[in-house]
């Protein structure tokens, strides 16, 4: 039998014995019933997914001669809230597992496996069944497994129709194929690729401008974007898995990559590049998405805030050496990733120089 | 440089920029300081610690022929409210760490690392490092790396001094030594490892019985046991990897083994049976824990009741062929474990019969 080892952490409700309270243990089995089949939709053939029974299994690759496992955790953070507002939960899951896989693909591995952890209120089978479709839509789209899973059941921890999610997400690496930012030389030219807007950060700073500030509800229309605050600001971060792999397969001599998450390009960045190297970025070379300006003014934010909180439009970064950013520029738009030359590196103080 | 990738996700306090609270970025940064240390005191060969920005990296011990991957994810449920009622944080990360590595130990796998997600109300550097610092040392008797982890700063989920943890573990077994119970047979003895007391399962009714019908508070005494009831709540989950790994190394034929968690004996030992299989437990072959009678007598909980919920005294348990047994059991207690034949393999429908 294959089988996906989400599992049900229950509390108590009702009375001093479980028995009492035989509803309860049936929601929670009910929703772990539930994921399994979009659980299983996700395996590939690594997943040896008929055996065992307190957790999930997998292999390497065949064809990797040194694997290098890349390990990484992170949550959605205060985006859900925007979430809870709009009553929607089928997309969260999406930016749960690109936060994860996205990690991954900084250092050149290929995502391999996916675990959650749903931390609630009270378990909704059908609430907790469109979170985990959307955690597995993700893991499709990142073609990595979604090998198993937690939902705990705690009422004294999270509000009514609340909860938090956490994510794992595990890779792979031939190891001299590893990308740790060493190579990175003053010339190379730096490619961004266009981000879905805010992706999962930078929401504290953005529920305040558009809730308290502007007090618009999640319903209203955002004046000029012809959408409402509560679509543009649950739009799933974008998975750049196909496009970088893309790269790496077609042997493009990729240097460093970054994804840009809390703390923007001034931010992150720096992380991947070698001391003595200084990204210089050139401003107006991307479209910055409109829901970003719109941000600034009603927050009045100044611009460097907006570079160190938001990802401005840039959710990925590629830096290859200057003979290749032409190729590496056509392979990302055919694979589906609008992507703009948009700096160099230089030599300087590591860090990130606006002009 | 050799960093563990801990990071940390932060919110906006006070006015419209990160620049105006200074304060709260240096908070993050500093718990993230903090962790490095006890982390990196638990790596080990396999992890590639000097590479990397983004993620933590590893590789299977070079031993394995032919590696199979075991994850896990788990939480420690409502035994937190108990850490949050005693103001005591030190231990709740070794629970964590052995809710994760006990269940992969049900395979025969050996745990290699471990990731943690930290959600909290407000990042107060003493307490997430006394958090963390409890997860390292679980790492540490687990003989796990721990080679990253998520603190989400997330004051509007959690309430004040609050927090919820998630952690995921992963390990590695030789794919012709996994277990998965399929070569139980009629005739095999179960054999019980004595847990520590409750360890991270069963709290929600363990308080009601303690602080509701009791009315017991977190620092009184437990009459006739010689200690507070935070201290006998808080005892931290037996990590039973060294006496477990022992056993296979020995060559010790492990037919099944099972991580008694919520579900209790009940619960969890049909999960590694094969059907055709029943397990019949001879009660009285163990000394139950004192704490478990308290409890029962306190809550007028039935006897069959005690055994879904709680562990009853048997934390972990392992299926061998009646001619190991005696073998299997020296070598536990000469490890440190004590362990007791609690009873037997019948033919029979699955489930467990108690005698």
């Amino acid at each position: 039998m294959r089988r996906a080892r989400h599992s049900f952490r229950r509390p108590l409700r009702g009375g001093l014995s479980y028995r009492a309270s035989g509803v309860d243990i049936d929601a929670g089995e009910r929703a772990v019933r539930r994921l399994a089949p979009w659980a299983r939709a996700t395996f590939r053939p690594e997943v040896l997914g008929d055996i065992g029974a307190f957790a999930g299994f997998f292999r390497a690759p065949a064809r990797y001669r040194q694997p290098v496992f890349v390990a990484s955790t992170d949550g959605v953070g205060s985006k859900l809230r925007v979430a809870f507002l709009a009553g929607r939960h089928d997309t969260i899951g999406i930016d749960l597992v690109a936060m994860g896989v996205n990690d991954l693909l900084v250092h050149g591995a290929e995502p391999l496996v996916f675990l959650d952890y749903v931390g609630i209120n009270r378990v909704v089978p059908r609430l907790v069944e469109t979170v985990v479709r959307g955690i597995a839509a993700g893991c499709r789209e990142a073609g990595c497994a979604l090998i198993g899973g937690e939902i705990a059941e705690l009422p004294d921890f999270y509000a009514t129709g609340e909860y938090d999610l956490a994510g794992f997400a595990l890779g792979v690496v031939e190891r001299r194929r590893l990308i740790d930012g060493r190579g990175v030389r003053a010339g190379d030219v730096v490619i961004g690729l266009l981000s879905n807007g805010l992706h999962s950060n930078g929401y504290s700073l953005a529920r305040k401008v558009v809730f308290e500030r502007l007090r618009l509800k999640v319903r209203d229309a955002i004046p000029g974007l012809n959408r409402t605050v509560g679509r543009e600001l649950l739009r799933p971060t974008r998975i750049y898995v196909k496009p970088i792999l893309g790269l790496l397969r077609a042997d493009v001599p990729v240097r460093a990559m970054a994804h840009i998450t809390g703390g923007g390009l001034t931010g992150n960045l720096p992380r991947v590049l070698p001391s003595g190297c200084r990204a210089v970025i050139q401003r107006g070379t991307w479209p910055v998405p409109e829901v970003f300006r719109w941000l600034q003014r009603g927050g009045e934010i100044d611009e460097a805030e907006m570079f160190r909180v938001f990802n401005m439009g840039v959710g990925f970064v590629v830096v290859v050496p200057k003979a290749r950013a032409a190729d590496a520029l056509a392979r990302l738009w055919k694979a589906g990733a609008p992507a703009f030359r948009i700096g160099e590196i230089e030599r300087g103080s590591r860090g990130v120089e606006y002009r």
